[in-house]
C-alpha cells in the first residue's frame, strides 16, 4: 500500500462514519475495510463486522493504511472502494462544477447537493479529483449517492444533456437568485474559486447573481453553489 | 517572533490582499507590515508602501515571519495588528456563535455576514480563536469589517442585548427557514459544528430548521449559517 494517487484505480475513505456510507450507498464499489488494532470493539463496530460479512466484503486488520493514509488520530476503520463512474441523469437537475479547484469545497458541495436533493454532478475538467480522500471526507459520504460524470468542455456537457435551463452563477450576471424559479431539468453552473466562469457564459441561459454588500469580493464557492441550491429546491422541502 | 499563540496580544494577516483590508478597514489596530526579500516590487506594492506610510505603519524587511507563520509559498506580506475589542451593537441585527470548536468555518461565517450585511457577531465561549491567523485568512480579511464581542454565557448575551427577535437553528426545530420573516433587530443563533445547540435552545425564541434530505444528517455549519444569513438578509440586496 501506498499513498493516495489520482490515477489510482481505488480511494479510500477514512473513519467509521464514511464506511457505514460506503457500505450502505456504494455496496458495489467496497472492496476492503481496514480496521486499527486499536479499535474499541463496541456495538457500531460490531455492525461494521456483520455488514462486511453479509456484504463479503473483506475485513483486514493492519495499522499500515492508518500510517500512510490518515493524519487524524482517531481514525481506526478505513474503507477501500474501486472509483466508479456513475453518469449523470439527463432527465434531472445538476449541479456543475467548470474547473473546480479544491477537493474541500468539492466535497463540501456534494454534501449539500445531496441535502438539498440534486444527486446529479457534472465536472468540467481540469478539475480537482473527486475521488481525493479529501474530498470524500468534506462530502461526509455523500459522494456515495451522487451519479458524478467529467466532461472535458461545457459543449460537450449540453451536447449530451440537451435542452434544459441553464443558470451559470457570475459577478457580472444582472438577474438575482431570489427573482428566478428554476424549473427541473435545471443546471446550477459555478466556476472556478480564483477565476469564477468565463466571460462566455453570460450567454449561456439565464446567468444568476447571488447579491451581496460590496464589504466582500465574493461568496467562498461552495457557500454560493449552497445557497443557490437552497433557494432552487426549497419548495421540495 | 514566535508562532502565534491565543494568548498573545496580536495577531497576523497572511498576504497582501488580507493587509491591505486591515489597511483599510481596521487601520488603527495595524502595528507592523512584513515584507519578505523575493517580494516583487509592483504596483500593488507600491500602493501598500504608500499606505503604511502615510499611516504611519512601519515596514519591516524581514523573512523570519515568513518561515515562522506563513505554510503558503507565495505569501510574500504579512500584516501585525493587535487584537481588538468591537463591541457588537445592540441596536443591530446579530449572528451568533454558540461554542464554535473550528477556525476556518468561523472564518467563513465572517466572510458571509459581512457580505450579508449582518456586522455583529457575538461568540458564546469556550469557542475556538476568532484572532487565530487560520480565521482570519478565512474570513478575506471580512473581520476587519466586524464588531465581534464574546461572552460566557448565552444568559450573559441576553441580558445585554435585550429584547430582540431570537432564531436558534436546530435540528429538532418544527419551523421552516423559508417560513420566517425576521425583523431587525434579530439574532441568528448556531451551535457546534459537532453537537449543534444545547435542547434548552428550544425555548430561546423561535427555532428554526433548514430542511434537507435524509441522505445527509446535517448541513455544514458555514453552508446551514450561509443561508440563513441568505435568506434573512435577501430583502435588502
Amino acid at each position: 500500500m501506498k499513498r493516495y494517487r489520482r490515477e489510482d484505480e481505488v480511494s479510500y475513505c477514512l473513519g467509521i462514519t464514511l464506511t457505514f456510507e460506503l457500505l450502505k450507498y456504494a455496496k458495489e464499489y467496497a472492496r476492503k475495510v481496514y480496521v486499527h488494532s486499536s479499535i474499541n470493539k463496541n456495538e457500531s463496530f460490531e455492525k461494521l463486522e456483520k455488514m462486511c460479512r453479509e456484504l463479503h466484503v473483506p475485513m483486514e486488520y493492519s495499522d499500515k493504511p492508518f500510517n500512510i493514509l490518515s493524519q487524524k488520530e482517531n481514525c481506526y476503520v478505513i474503507g477501500e472502494f474501486s472509483k466508479f463512474n456513475r453518469p449523470v441523469d439527463k432527465n434531472k437537475s445538476h449541479v456543475v462544477l467548470h474547473n473546480p479547484s479544491n477537493a474541500g469545497n468539492m466535497g463540501t458541495i456534494m454534501r449539500s447537493a445531496a441535502g438539498f436533493g440534486i444527486t446529479d454532478l457534472a465536472i468540467i475538467t481540469p478539475a480537482v479529483d473527486e475521488f481525493d480522500p479529501k474530498t470524500i471526507r468534506a462530502s461526509m459520504g455523500a459522494v456515495f449517492h451522487l451519479n458524478i460524470e467529467k466532461f472535458s468542455s461545457f459543449s460537450e456537457y449540453k451536447e449530451k444533456c440537451g435542452e434544459r435551463e441553464l443558470y451559470p452563477f457570475m459577478l457580472k450576471a444582472k438577474i438575482k437568485l431570489h427573482d428566478i424559479s428554476p424549473k427541473a431539468p435545471y443546471s446550477l453552473i459555478f466556476g472556478n474559486e480564483a477565476t469564477g466562469l468565463p466571460d462566455e457564459f453570460l450567454s449561456e441561459g439565464t446567468s444568476v447573481i447571488i447579491p451581496h454588500s460590496g464589504r466582500i469580493d465574493s461568496l467562498n464557492l461552495p457557500i454560493a453553489a449552497s445557497i443557490a441550491l437552497y433557494e432552487a429546491t426549497k419548495q421540495d422541502f
